[in-house]
């Protein structure tokens, strides 16, 4: 099934709002074997609306809407759509009795004129249950069996009743096509590989020719800055066929990318340095320097931390430095603050003061001033303390303030990983081999 | 000027990659008084490219692609253009010749094969100067006046270019077509005032009429984590005029919405908190619990910081806040970690323990375990202590744990800015009062 999507809202077509919707409704979408083929974006005019709708129409017959449902007067979805379709709008008396029944019982006054509108509904149109607000998704359908799915624009909406009543329908329409048992029909299933500690290129060269593939999945490399995400993705397959594929391949891919490979889809690299601590009984402190507290906070991000992380010491000055975690004043004034001995000292402070197993030290230049020719902005060396074993690397990350802190923290976790699984540590890197290291098109050009 | 927007890209149709390109076109178009009337996200094909362009053509004659200019075999934008005005492609001597210059110089290499195709060029077009990458902006019109501009996918290059070349261009051909000088051209122009602490329906009751706009510039209510913006748009008045408008609007909301306005646009409060420490010869420690870190995360995040933040302690554990800051066993057995004590001793510890003139501390429940009814999920104390005088305060946050743990360092940044301004503390919250409450209409429906 080939359908299009339209997205409607003035605050959408202006940019102050990003469209999240359009990118959530593909995906969705995809996975049951629905391929978005165009999505449109106009603002809240109900001309704009009809003709954004009524091209998607003549070339798929098949679209869904978002946004422009609620109670205001520049909420036009429903009335355009309904014109398009030449068909009246009526009150829908059971909604309309909800929603007073609603009202009364959660905020004790009569609903509002502006809402009562929201129980409009054109004639012939069927409701799509929205059990997180107040506004009801439309299915309109004309006799040739085009048809026209209105969702709302709040995401928390939307995503529900996409989950709940939309996608169940339409996987049923397409078995019904079909004439095939739901499980039969073709199916797009992704699979990814989260690496982290290795640039694009050099995770390219170990995967060699599977770089371009793996028995005739595309493969797609996906750098960010917690790494490179290897993307494999099933399309036109069962879906327990598109599993057993996706599942070979991400086998093969692992064997040569090794120990790089972290983790899956939206694995967490906090989370899982968090559940390998808690798995071998060990607590965690850390001690920042140039991240301020952003280890910290990613840490302490996943829910149920606090068995594992005690705290830390968030050492921005060098005399936090020395008197909350007893680095010593000779080596800040020798090797610097962004040095070997410094972050193996925060490291081992952080454990010893905060009474963990496991510390964490990081100290570097995030920029955008304050780098010298020895140590340029981006470098960072970060220590990990397990029980008095220290490991250090240096590192000279590229991209921005935001974007070096962020890193450090990345690395930071997976020199942890590494060590807690007893793997070897990976070398030092210089900034061409940074995660997500620019590559070539990317670059700056001169002119 | 109405142009449309047509977006390129297998990964934003799919859902892949959220486009923020289109927002961001539409901002600084409409900034110089160009409307986006529409924008289209197709994928990498010939074919779909030029029938998404044809259609745009055909509505406003005026469009800018964006993607599908890299050097793969899937960046077909050129072509695909290129055959929908009748032009051939032909090799564009200069840019090779730059290209190749460009790849011996910074890589020590001859340029690729694949880039090659980079210096591809439709017959009759005009490059656009692209400063930040290797592939080139194409300007392509026809005899009619009918023209595409082409920008790459890539976020930076896109920018840069927009910004340097197709907006003075776009500028130059506006004036030209409305005979006037580019001064007395219409413009679209907005002005955010940032507010915190105060939930929106609150605000609103303040503002009274001016909720509904000023002196004719319409105002938009914008929740978020960070507080609720107040944005007034200015459209189709020369940008002096336009300008003049916004300021009289501005003050006329700042004398309604009182203290609670901290800023301006873009601004941002640890920013402004730190600025106002600096010029106060202020520094800063931080006391983390519930926060873990996120605090001094936003403090450090600022360039230049650390002549004001000096660090602080994570005291996720009991035993740091005790070790670390001198909180008192017997008020953490007593009052519970959660506590106005706790968040008092913390701040005081913090100041204390680090050196510091101001101190920070938070205690709080995140979730999404460890309420109870007495403090349910989202209760979060906090307290600033300025040379010895505490301030303390008791919210309780709507959200997930992300956003309890951001709108409490929200809420401890205004409770320093309205410290050192000497301004009243706001009163304590409860739930119906959180910043960004969830809004009748998008409360939770029982169906």
């Amino acid at each position: 099934m080939r359908i299009e999507i339209v997205t409607i809202g003035d605050e959408l077509l202006l940019g102050y709002t990003i469209d999240t919707n359009g990118a959530h409704l593909a995906r969705e979408l995809a996975a049951v074997g629905i391929s978005v083929v165009r999505r449109t974006t106009v603002g809240d005019g109900a001309e704009e609306i009809a003709a954004a709708v009524e091209g998607a129409l003549e070339r798929t017959g098949a679209v869904i809407t978002t946004g422009g449902l609620g109670p205001t007067a520049d909420d036009l979805t429903k009335p355009a759509i309904a014109a398009l379709f030449g068909r009246g709008m009526h009150e829908d008396a059971e909604h309309l009795a909800w929603m007073e029944a609603r009202w009364q019982e959660r905020f004790h006054r009569p609903l509002p004129p502006s809402n009562r509108q929201q129980a409009l509904v054109p004639e012939g149109a069927r409701k799509i249950v929205n059990r997180h607000g107040s506004a009801p998704g439309i299915w309109l359908e004309d006799e040739r069996g085009r048809w026209v799915a209105m969702l709302p624009g709040v995401p928390r909406e939307l995503r529900g009743m996409l989950a709940d009543a939309l996608l169940p329908l339409l996987r049923e329409r397409l078995a019904a096509a079909g004439g095939v048992p739901p499980d039969a029909l073709p199916v797009v299933r992704a699979r990814t590989l989260r690496t982290t500690s290795i640039a694009e290129s050099a995770l390219a060269d170990r995967l060699g020719e599977l770089a371009r593939g793996v028995d005739g999945l595309p493969l797609a490399f996906l750098p960010g800055q917690e790494g490179t995400d290897l993307r494999l993705v099933a399309r036109g397959l069962p879906a327990a066929e598109a599993e057993r594929r996706l599942a070979a391949g991400a086998e093969r891919l692992r064997e040569r990318a090794g120990d790089f490979v972290y983790g899956e889809d939206a694995d967490d690299l906090a989370a899982l340095v968090l559940a390998a601590c808690r798995s071998r009984g060990l607590t965690v402190a850390v001690a920042e320097s140039c991240t301020g507290g952003l280890l910290g906070a990613r840490l302490t991000a996943v829910p149920g931390s606090s068995d594992v992380v005690l705290g830390g010491t968030i050492a921005y000055a060098n005399a936090v430095k020395v008197a909350a975690l007893g680095v010593a004043p000779a080596l800040l004034a020798e090797a610097g603050a962004v040095s070997e001995g410094v972050a193996r000292a925060l490291a081992a402070g952080a454990r010893e003061r905060h009474g963990a197993r496991v510390g964490i030290g990081i100290t570097g230049v995030a920029g955008p001033g304050g780098g010298t020719a020895e140590k340029p902005v981006g470098t960072v060396w970060i220590a990990a303390d397990v029980d008095g074993a220290v490991r250090a690397m240096r590192n000279v990350f590229v991209g921005d303030r935001a974007e070096i802190r962020f890193r450090a923290t990345q690395y930071a976790l997976d020199l942890v990983r590494r060590a807690l699984a007893g793997m070897e540590p990976v070398r030092g890197f210089g900034a061409a081999d940074g995660i997500a290291a620019t590559p070539p098109r990317m670059a700056a050009a001169p002119r």
